[in-house]
């Protein structure tokens, strides 16, 4: 059976290859930014100018529209690794974790500009197949891309995109509204995307051994039968979405949630920010935990403790928010969602009780990557 | 008598060392973004959460507002270089270039974010130096410093700014409204900040081979003499200004211009973008350019074409517009704007009638990156 291949050095064999060089940064934004047709009503003017020009005015049902804004920047070497990630997912992730951070505010996504520094190494086509993942995300998502700026870059791939929203005054949900007693939820399951990379870690490993002393070029795929069976892992890490849904189904219950964010850096971290800015404590239970089995059976294979990966690990891009206990039957018929915890007096701290009913202080062990 | 060193690598010698490791990365955002305190009335919520917020329904005398958005990417060893610009400088300009993108649509800047990719060879004081010049522009400019993202470079510095405006519908002005016969009309000078970086890369070039075989780390300043009576030059280059007064001037002088850019990549090639997307042809006069006396100078001395630098020597930030022959009399009076040409039909293309009559199809020689 032909598994699919993720470790993608090899998809650059199939691509032919036009030097950006000969176009220039002009030629090369024109055929990116080709037929891109806006759909939100707020576009008024894409591409092509100093700036693009939007009409807030013009989202409809809202009676105070807020307009949100976010940005978010990857570098080559520190948030991703071109020898694994293809190219299209990476575009793709970029523009999807800049939406999740409007709808961690209850807002709608509406528009992004998208700069990149391009090293020259790079050429025409793998720039198209990285454009190719941001228009994807934003096809799918609803999103206008109304401009950019693209440079060389002597170094690394770099991706930086801001994302623009709106969001009703009322509906807006920030990160210091937790009250006592208040539910703690998260939506999907946590420490997935980071066993992912793991496992992309680890084949990367084996195959940098096998291809030692042999040519690489060759473009023998063994080894990627290791990804069998836990495809999930992958495309959580690689492809991840925005919870879109989990906010409509929200909406549906008649739940607005009191404090939210979306939790890229773990679990912890992100809990203990809620905490520290609606001046409140926290208590959440190990076995509440969602944890997906594919994840909890790699980390047992590679010796990690998977309620550590859950509640460290990063880039899940779940929602975690607080809502009142009165709306507790409400979220009960909320698909995929799952209630781990509540709020506390903040002289309480930020605690998890473990499976023997030990309590454990919360720790923000977020990756710290200026450490190393 | 003491001169101003802008030879900066000498700067680290006087300031203390923190680690950003140290501090983590909220730490760092925390310390970047305390006491910064919102002007914009439009700003409803800054840094501190997922998104910033914005309000753009308070922003009086607006009839039917509309906002811009541009952004702009900095990249270390392509746009800057740390040898001679000093980090207070690069974050002023960082800023400044993005708010020209905005007037040059005839629009307010309201608010930045600022994407950082930051190496460990940065202190937190060398970051908070290039903080205080982005926080200084955004003063001088009434601007607002919204949010951001700051994470680890395993390469260069990185500075991604993305811009948010304000403009009344009537009152935006794009590229592509230039009409037959229309005057055209460029603010400042040109070439000008083009020859400071010449002026900086040669002193570069003296001091590495004066210091080629000493100990650079004496911070003996020797060679600074050579800026003497130039100046102004290295100010253009290190510290440009957006041209807010004129379109102030402009405002008070009742003219609109037809269609608008700002100067960044160089004349000829903004020049050609106004009249592709206006459909038109130009015609500009050599002997109309404005050129400063300082630049012209040291072009003769560095056996430099001083047209071909005002031409095409890029990062003037200076505005290119154009307006009708029946404002001709209001432009008159206003100060810093010269006329410099006038549009003719598409068939006549894009030409430079040079001092003796002769006449030279201009082309777009702004650089390319992706060439060398």
């Amino acid at each position: 059976m032909q598994k699919k291949v993720y470790l993608c050095t090899l998809i650059c064999f199939y691509m032919s290859r036009t030097e950006i060089s000969t176009m220039g940064e002009f030629g090369l934004i024109k055929r990116l930014t080709k037929d891109i047709k806006p759909v939100q009503p707020s576009t008024q003017k894409a591409a092509g100018d100093d700036c693009a020009v939007m009409n807030f005015g013009k989202t409809k049902n809202l009676k105070s529209p807020r307009v949100l804004m976010t940005t978010d920047m990857l570098l080559e070497g520190v948030h991703f690794n071109l020898e694994y990630v293809p190219l299209k997912h990476l575009g793709y992730k970029a523009a999807v974790v800049n939406f999740s951070d409007i709808y961690a505010m209850n807002g709608t996504p509406t528009q992004i500009t998208v700069g990149l520094g391009i090293s020259k190494r790079f050429s025409v086509e793998e720039i198209e197949e990285l454009y190719s993942g941001i228009r994807l995300a934003c096809e799918r998502y609803g999103v206008d891309l109304v401009g950019g700026d693209t440079c060389a870059s002597m170094t690394g791939l770099t991706i930086s995109i801001t994302c623009l929203g709106v969001a009703d005054e009322k509906d807006i949900v920030y990160r210091n509204g937790a009250k006592l007693n208040d539910l703690i939820c998260v939506s999907g399951n946590l420490g997935t995307a980071y066993m992912g990379l793991q496992l992309l870690e680890r084949e990367l490993m084996v195959q940098r051994s096998t291809n030692y002393g042999n040519n690489p070029s060759t473009g023998e795929t063994e080894g990627t039968s290791a990804f069998e069976g836990k495809e999930y892992l992958l495309e959580r890490q690689l492809k991840p979405e925005a919870r879109r849904d989990i906010l409509e189904a929200l909406r549906k219950a008649g739940v607005k949630p009191t404090a939210m964010m979306d939790i890229s850096d773990g679990l912890s971290s992100e809990l203990m920010h809620i905490c520290s800015q609606s001046n409140v404590g926290c208590c959440i239970y190990e076995d509440k935990l969602p944890i997906d089995y594919q994840a909890a059976a790699l980390a047992e294979e590679m010796n990690l403790n998977i309620v550590t990966c859950a509640l460290n690990g990063g880039e899940d891009y779940e929602l975690l928010f607080t809502c009142s206990l009165d709306d507790y039957e409400k979220l009960i018929p909320v698909e995929d969602l799952y209630i781990i915890g509540h709020i506390t007096k903040p002289e309480y701290g930020c605690n998890l009780i473990g499976r023997n009913g030990e309590e454990l202080a919360l720790k923000a062990q977020g990756w710290n990557a200026f450490e190393n």
